[in-house]
């Protein structure tokens, strides 16, 4: 099955495009059909969850269900069926959300696994992603993606930088704040401390001493002023992004070159 | 009444320039008047849902209500009147806008529709945005309006990724957490995660468990990370609207030119 | 008394010089001193409202802050006696800011005024701005002021537009959530509205309804990505005023102009 | 001990090698072993503070946290012996570092000092900072570290209007406020500011009076867009670093090449 690039018959050709592409007129209506499917599969997985509506209408999500996974089952099927190196597929990224997206129901037709395993569905969710081409947003895709990996060397040794800072900040806080206002433990009082820098501040834990209120200021104005950093970094990465993609060089083919390059940075070629 | 370009009696005329346009005296007085009433009457609205003031004051509220009822009425119809094409100014966003921000009362009056109903006098507060030619704001609520359509695409891929995010994050800390700390369901989980991420963090659900709570400070810190890609993209994108906004020097043809600029800062020409 | 330039004796020029400038020895020192004290009177107006302090130092507080008002009104008399036209100086912004530091004892010692009349003194705090030449931080506060006041005219459409959004959502939210859930007016629904879009999030307001959950998020998420704006909007015109501080034309003495030009902008002469 | 430049046995450059550099196969995998260890000895004084964890795993927790010290120790004389100048070490900021997060454990043991003096080894998450070469991280932290110092000056004057707006605006909010509601001194209020401009929002603290409500919504929504500032600051910074911290063409002279180029992208020299 996984020969490759064997005689391939016209229907398989056919498939693929269908399936897997989203510039035929047939493409697209599979497409769109995929990803109100996908909405409404995870829209059943969530409903289920909420105790009133699983108990008033258990039959109808359980038929819903099985429609799901069985339209799914085919698709994957057919994807198999349609791709040059079905192995290849299999043990993609794709591959296994697509994969993922349907075991559980079988799992648990055969009670294997405990039930709660069945919200592993909700991995359906990912697969919309395969639909952006539908909507013209590959591009924005990859050049949020070029920036972000830019600029993630930076991020990291800043995040890195902040998540010492939180583990220093929760210790002291721990040494000052009485263990009955919430910070019981070091780790609890870092959780404090991530809550605090990040500014999201849910307030169930807070410090009740003076010192406590004056420290936590502090670590509140630091956490106000360094968010400048990650946006300093994606913003520079960004604009870069934007002024290098347009240009490949006709010699070495490489990307990347600025907007007022006369010369190719790689191998020295006249763009 | 819809004839294009009826003969109009020159009176229309100036009614058209004073309710529409804020380049003459009468224009500017209109619109400053308008502005008041626009301000009072929703001033007038908002008190009326505090149970203390709208029951002392009901008398004073009714009567101040009705004089805004007929002001606008007056001016809606003055409106239909001054423009060449009043149907197609009844249809458009300011024209259902400015018959929204009357006709609840008038329903009221009749019974009709509940009483409810009457809030949607609230959306008066949209034609504030029609008097802001009266300061200038024109120009820059433009080219806000341009930064934000060129970054919507962008913006748009980005908050799909977030939803995913919270979504995926939502389920697993449903799984994570106890009912009965609030992650009663999913939906309410993504609720939970979409407060959490975007910072807001009210704190009326909040993780109690270790595992739960070094989740959510994971999460956190993405959100804390991530919230720099829509600044960078915006940021880009008004960089850019700010360089094309303006003026091309007639003699070089060089572009770049500041908004106050008098001369050509390439070759001296005027611009 | 207002005479304009009057003979000056050199004592007052020697005067003038200590307390408003900061490039001599003795006019550093003086500013050093000041500065101390004008922290340690905050100090004690904010010790001042510790009910336990307050009892059990009441002597010193009371020496310390009579300390304090007599110093400023003797560098308040000195700063009349000193600059050409004293007049001017009392009518602007630190004038009257020094006077407002020590006025309001004076009122207590006379029973003129509440007791709380007395917190007034706490403006004292500003009188630091004075000392920001000490730092070498004018040129920079000039430059944030600089891109701040650029930046202002969209700040002002951009928070136009959430105040609009947020009295919107208020009102909608005062719809669909029950007034027990704290949602008891419009006013105080747009008060949440604000808490939530600016991702403050008390939590002592909030959603219990599924809708209104669901509605929360889509506000939130809105003010997740509109916080972009404004930064765009700063980074912009900060990036602006970094690049055109440099240059002041030799003609017509006007500032302002970019890096990259070669005559003035504004009476066309070369630079 | 300190004799500058004494001369050296073979032996002991090879220990600064291993130990100081990650240049050689032995010094990166002893920087893999510190890492490890130190997360995990950052990890024992954590759990320690868990009471449950603490009082089932203390003969554990007891010999794991002695590995550690004798590990250290043992590392912090080979440190001291593969210097050239070891005083010079031991006063730096890493040797103080070195020294801290061995000095607890024996002071402990010889019943000096109390034991809460212990958690100053959490202090040994700062040696993490050391290890960073490994990651090639070093140009990064370096670029971060230009760029905020950069800023540092722009970033300081912010946050003193920052504090002074704080400080303006929690002594309003206890004037209007009941003291009930938390804000029961001028210092308290303060953090409340401070708590609601940087958007943390808590709400241990929140305002409950209209007018208190109404003047905490112009906070928020000051401090929403003042974030701003910062962003831009550090934005612009981070991008004059990035273009100064690279070559310059030896051939052409011309600057702002891309970290990746291999030949000048205006002349083809190679760089």
């Amino acid at each position: 099955m996984a020969n490759p690039l064997p005689p391939r018959s016209a229907w398989k050709d056919r498939l693929h495009e269908i399936i897997f592409e989203a510039d035929t007129r047939a493409g697209k209506r599979f497409d769109i059909v995929l990803l109100w499917v996908i909405l409404a599969s995870v829209a059943v997985v969530m409903l289920e969850s909420v105790q009133l509506i699983a108990d008033a209408y258990s039959t109808w999500l359980f038929v819903l269900e099985w429609t799901f996974t069985i339209f799914f089952t085919i698709e994957y099927i057919l994807r198999l069926i349609s791709v040059r190196k079905p192995w290849r597929y299999a043990i993609s990224f794709f591959g296994i959300v697509d994969l993922l997206s349907i075991l559980p129901s079988y799992l648990a037709l055969f009670q294997l696994g405990q039930s709660s395993l069945r919200i592993i569905r909700i991995m359906r969710l990912l697969r919309v992603f395969r639909v952006l081409k539908l909507f013209g947003f590959v591009r924005q895709a990859k050049q949020l993606r070029f920036a972000l990996r830019a600029s993630s060397p930076k991020i990291a040794v800043f995040l890195l930088a902040v998540l010492v800072a939180t583990v220093l900040m929760g210790t002291v806080m721990y040494i000052i704040e009485d263990p009955k206002d919430g910070f019981t433990s070091i780790p609890r009082s870092i959780y404090w401390a991530i809550v605090t820098l990040t500014t999201v501040g849910y307030g169930d834990i807070a410090p009740q001493t003076a010192l406590g209120q004056a420290l936590a200021g502090v670590i509140m104005i630091i956490g106000y002023a360094i968010i400048a950093v990650p946006t300093g970094i994606v913003s520079l990465e960004m604009s870069k992004a934007d002024n290098s993609n347009t240009l490949s060089c006709s010699s070495c083919g490489k990307e990347g070159h600025d907007d007022d390059a006369t010369y190719c940075k790689f191998c020295a070629e006249e763009l």
